[in-house]
């Protein structure tokens, strides 16, 4: 049985799906969705028809999961909603504290229209989420720690980029090593935000701008750079592009806790993630939530879900069998 | 709604279920059951009976979930088939090559009475097979590796303690650290059984026995250690006492592999444990999956399970309004 996939969005995100869609052989992407001008747009994958969002309810009947690619700023408590009228749908909502209004705003559509929806796919949230359940239902007794990074923030990019007489910036989240140590011996530290990460900038400036004034802006910035040790680094446009092209990140879930009679006995459960690509490693997340999706569906499931009520074995292409035999 | 815990057996495990029943405030420890005489067993909860197992079909109705604590080996391939017909069920079998045998025999049972069973939990099988299983529906190319250490291996120290002139023994599975980076960079290297683990050994010699001896006989031991670079160290019984009376584990799952159109992108997924006490760790996870056994129960499902088929939300007291709020 193939999956059918839609792609709505194409993007870094959208083209990761479509990358991770060439993985996964029970899958096939059967057509891509955009704001843009469709002509406008050329995709990897030959054969493979690109059309306008416009057109997209046509589809309702080719189309078994339409993966939603947009920004979780504007598009995806505005789109999710409205295309599991027609779609069973997977998105990467992003806004941890927003969660629960769309998670509400989704479930009820898809209820309303009998489809299924899985929300928030993605590294954090989503493996990140799950390392954290899975280690706090383990060890009740216990301290969680997440840590991000090494990696591009595009956020924290995009503040540098927007200070005057700054013609490209590039931003690293770096934890703090000694942090992250302290955490890994058990000695549950409590870590200001400081003392967690550091940001490391990479900066063009504009010929002439005076480059004192731009460390200063950025060192300073509030909630973006003034709780953190920043450094900043001026380089040409060439090693911006030569040594700063990728979006790469990573990061570390840590939990510590105890156990035994008296809380003797001490534990230490590390989940880490180190990616060349932020957003392929997110979409080859969601595609194989898109297969949990199906699985759902194929039972007459509707309503919205997270990577909390997935059995794993939904993720795999595998059957229970093979999955007991070879990987348990 | 609190859930009613029984114990089958109160070896080190069972000891371990009645520590993370205390941890856990929506479990109660109604009975431990044992194979000796109930009277010679001392437990550390308060005001909890001790039975004989030939009692335990009279509390049917009065435990939710019964935890098997026996071993793989002769225990649980009997006891889990037979006791799913008065109660649902957790065991931790952890006998990898027999896992379809001894689920295809819980299934049938468990189906026929109408019972809930969850098998092989624990961390290998358990967490580390759930990381395997999540890893590789993620990166569908790329390669899995498993290290075990540093810690205790129980069979190893047993062979050990069958040798002429030993009178006491233990050993510990180390995963060879250089083998272990090379992972974690990506090298995606072929490693021999040697490349991946070594082996120490601490032994109490008889007085007057062959040291030589034995530790030529320990070192070119079939399976256990003739395909290892082994150590042995000879101690004193004080010593052995003193440095050498827990029970401690870990180990590493990691995934590496690519994505992108070319391949080109590549990550790599690890998760580790670093465990002051094995049977104490695998015991909190045997718990959580009672709690998931229960759900199970309460919503009518009947038939053998695996981690692979549990939610992850099922493992938590916490609602699912809480887990998106908090974890997700």
């Amino acid at each position: 049985m193939t999956i059918r996939i839609g792609i709505l969005g194409y993007g870094n995100l959208g083209r990761g799906i479509e990358c991770a869609v060439k993985h996964n052989p029970d899958m096939e992407l059967k057509a891509v969705f955009t704001r843009r001008e469709p002509a406008s747009l050329k995709i990897l994958t030959e054969g493979v028809p690109v059309y306008s969002v416009s057109q997209i309810e046509n589809f309702k009947d080719e189309i078994d999961v339409l993966v939603l690619c947009g920004g979780s700023a504007t598009d995806l408590p505005r789109q999710t909603p409205e295309y599991v009228k027609w779609f069973h749908v997977v998105d990467s909502f992003d806004t941890h504290a927003k969660i629960p209004e769309h998670f509400a705003a989704v479930d009820k559509a898809a209820r309303e229209h009998n489809k299924v929806a899985i929300i928030s796919c993605g590294w954090d949230p989503g493996m990140f989420s799950l390392n954290r359940l899975y280690a706090n239902c383990i060890l009740p007794e216990g301290r969680d720690y997440t840590f991000w990074g090494k990696g591009v923030s595009q956020g924290h990019s995009d503040a540098i980029r927007r200070i005057d007489g700054v013609k490209d910036g590039k931003q690293y989240t770096i934890p703090v090593q000694e942090a992250l140590e302290a955490v890994r011996r058990g000695e549950n530290p409590e870590l200001t935000t400081r003392q967690k990460h550091k940001r490391e900038c990479f900066v063009v400036a504009e010929e002439g701008a005076d480059l004192a004034r731009i460390e200063n802006e950025i060192k300073t910035m509030p909630n973006y750079f003034d709780e953190y040790d920043t450094t900043v680094h001026f380089i040409t446009e060439e090693e911006m592009k030569r040594d700063h092209s990728g979006i790469p990140h990573g990061g570390f879930v840590i939990r510590t806790g105890s156990t035994g009679w008296e809380d003797e006995n001490h534990h230490v459960i590390e989940y880490s993630l180190k990616l060349d690509s932020n957003p392929q490693f997110t979409s080859s997340v969601i595609a194989a939530f898109a297969r949990a999706a199906y699985r759902f569906s194929q039972e007459g499931q509707s309503g919205c879900k997270t990577v909390f009520d997935v059995p794993p074995a939904y993720l795999s292409p595998k059957s229970a069998e093979e999955l007991r035999s070879h990987l348990l």
